[in-house]
């Protein structure tokens, strides 16, 4: 028997399987489960009546191109649609500063493997994506986190942390950031913050990786714009995706950029795979030139804000004092705190027990906190599952909560005994 | 304006953008160039009127699954056809020893992510495929060549350099090897060279890395197994794709390989892209139970066939003395030799200028060499365009001869005055 182990880089030797791809893995079994693990849309937003109209016109008039080796940088239509697409959240750009990515997961990849060198130190929030620390992660790179309140990382602490880190002659390469509907908690950054940001990436010399896969999916508030777009000095590389829009199964994703870094992720994405799809490119954007996403959104929006709203009422029934959770203007997911001591890792394989499934906190965060916390979809269960899920898992943590503290006094023994 | 360059990896700082995809790039542009430098399927291969209803069928049946997040091993009912698939081959394997991959490139990053640590060494051919160079190289390993003659690589050369290594005190982590109608050279390895390296592999405790892209498509001669097929040890990792049975468009590749080995790959998968998409794969899923790929194959091999005729003829009627090429029994390319001291590169431009493109040799050689060698891909241009091609190319090479050698002796001087 061959040791393969022996074999294995040692970037990659200890990666963790995500916990939610396992999850998601048993909830394909088709089992009686309810799941906020996953961060799925609601199949009922895709464009399918639309996808079948553009996949048999890609296929009429464009087979030769569409179903052949693509440049790396994507589909040109894909990119001059996806200047316009951009542009409807005051980001001005241009085609070249644009490459398309297989999702937005494999921009994170190119950028971590674009950037980062072992050691090298990349800034996170306090929580941030599980799928961005393990990209990152995964070429050596060291998590630093920062803990973030209602509006966004607390930029203070920021400051704090870079000067620490410039003590130490650590110059962090980027701070990563998901500024709107953040995944796992939520939380929208203020534009103070964002601004705040920048000015202290140019201080500090950094750049900023901007990752925001679900800024279309507001359902209150105004928008702060895009750190993107509030950046004067092409310090910022946006990610966005059309996985939320449109559908995750196509994995189109991208990033846009300044050329010169735009240029290096197209060679180093040669190694990579050559180039995305050319047939799902080519079929968003026809979607995109038909103004089908954009039509849809106000219907997708609508559904996520009143599964938030379920959700919300569910909480507010169900669970017990001591319990709280963030209320987001948007995206797919929000963050609930059980009281401290309790963990949300050890409960999961009971709550599978009975039915129900979330996502433990502390893979969210870079220095191993958030184990009372836990992450919840509301975008993929139905309003019913969502109003049954939420009273199994409050039953759950109701008979999980730390007993009252009755402090007892004998003589001669300690209180900790 | 910020220096990006000082922030990129030290891996993937140097990456030089493939000649290829550059050279593709121009070849988009529409230009009355005839191209022998890409590696295209001639459209007329592609399955447009089954993709129409396969496509229909998909989004009328299974859109809720087909265009949602999939397992990132990939779509349960296209590794079950693959199996069958790989079966045609003489491969024995099940569901669980196969991941899918966005194209056989991302199996060749993938393998280079989860094995290669930089100092690592691979074993390569010499000439080797450009993109397995690009793909280990993007990791920092080094690749140490063998040369390579009419029956694949000469293991004497391996065991030499296999021996040279271990004195060394360097062991190679695998050993990578295109043994079926290889890319750049056309030349497939005998079975006795297949089993020869298996031995090898065994004995110098390597891993091998087999890259089997274009075995389906053979025009004449017997088809050696794959070496997959005659390890008994679970040595190899099988990289395969459809770019060539069906398009490349779909961007559809997989591994097999020992069930550790695959679940290693899936773990970094997640942080690359999560999964492949779903779409593209659930429709290659249904081309394959249609039996579409399998009933299409004859015709695509006797087209390709057909094509390396009329390539080889107009090579045999326009190339001067002292030019020699490989007789492929199947693939895409051909491989060219001009004398020695001629040098590919250099005429390169002087080519596109005569509107001929081809691949200069040396990006294929680990060692630097083949600098008097060419690649020509006989699949995409027509035949034609292969009959002017040529011709455009040996008026080329014709005038790039070096003069006969005259030796004149004058008294009191040197002959290399």
């Amino acid at each position: 028997m061959i040791d393969y182990e022996a074999f294995y880089a040692t970037n990659t030797r200890s990666a963790e399987r995500s916990l939610i791809r396992e999850l998601l893995k048993v909830s394909r079994t088709g089992k009686a489960m309810i799941s906020f693990a996953g961060g799925f849309p609601d199949p009922a937003t895709f464009p399918v009546a639309e996808l079948k109209e553009v996949t048999q016109d890609v296929l009429a008039t464009g087979a030769a191109l569409a179903l052949q080796y693509g440049p790396t940088e994507g589909d040109p239509n894909l990119r001059d649609e996806l200047v316009k697409w951009m542009a409807k959240d005051g980001i001005t750009t241009r085609r070249d500063n644009i490459l398309v990515t297989t999702s937005s997961q494999q921009a994170l990849d190119l950028v971590g493997k674009v950037f980062l060198d072992p050691g090298d130190v990349v800034v996170v929030e306090l929580p941030s994506y599980l799928g961005g620390l393990q990209a990152f992660r995964a070429y050596g790179a060291e998590m630093v986190g920062v803990i973030q309140d209602d509006d966004g990382i607390d930029t203070n602490l920021l400051a704090d942390a870079l000067l620490r880190l410039r003590r130490q002659r650590r110059r962090p390469k980027f701070l990563y950031a998901v500024p709107d509907f953040q995944n796992p908690s939520g939380i929208t950054w203020t534009r103070q913050r964002r601004e705040r940001l920048l000015v202290l990436a140019r201080e500090f010399e950094c750049l900023v990786v901007e990752d925001n896969p679900y800024r279309e999916l507001r359902f209150s508030g105004t928008a702060p714009p895009p750190i993107f777009a509030l950046d004067g000095e092409a310090r910022t590389i946006y990610l966005s995706t059309f996985s939320k829009t449109l559908a995750p199964g196509l994995r189109i994703g991208w990033i846009a950029g300044p050329e010169p870094v735009i240029a290096q992720c197209v060679t180093v994405k040669q190694a990579m795979d050559l180039c995305s799809p050319s047939f799902t490119q080519a079929i968003a954007a026809a979607l995109l030139r038909r103004g089908d996403l954009l039509r849809r959104l106000p219907d997708t929006v609508t559904l996520y804000g009143r599964k938030r709203e379920v959700m919300l009422e569910a909480l507010e029934r169900e669970m017990p004092a001591g319990v709280t959770w963030t209320r987001p203007e948007g995206g797919l997911f929000l963050w609930v705190r059980l009281p401290d001591g309790m963990d949300t890792g050890a409960m999961l394989r009971e709550a599978v027990e009975e039915g129900v499934m979330y996502v433990p906190g502390q893979p969210f965060h870079a220095d191993g906190g958030g184990r009372n916390a836990m992450r919840l979809n509301f975008s993929y269960p139905s309003e019913s599952e969502i109003r049954d899920g939420i009273a199994r898992l409050a039953r759950l943590v109701t008979r999980h909560l730390p007993a009252p503290v009755h402090t007892i006094h004998r003589r001669g023994t300690s209180v900790s005994d």
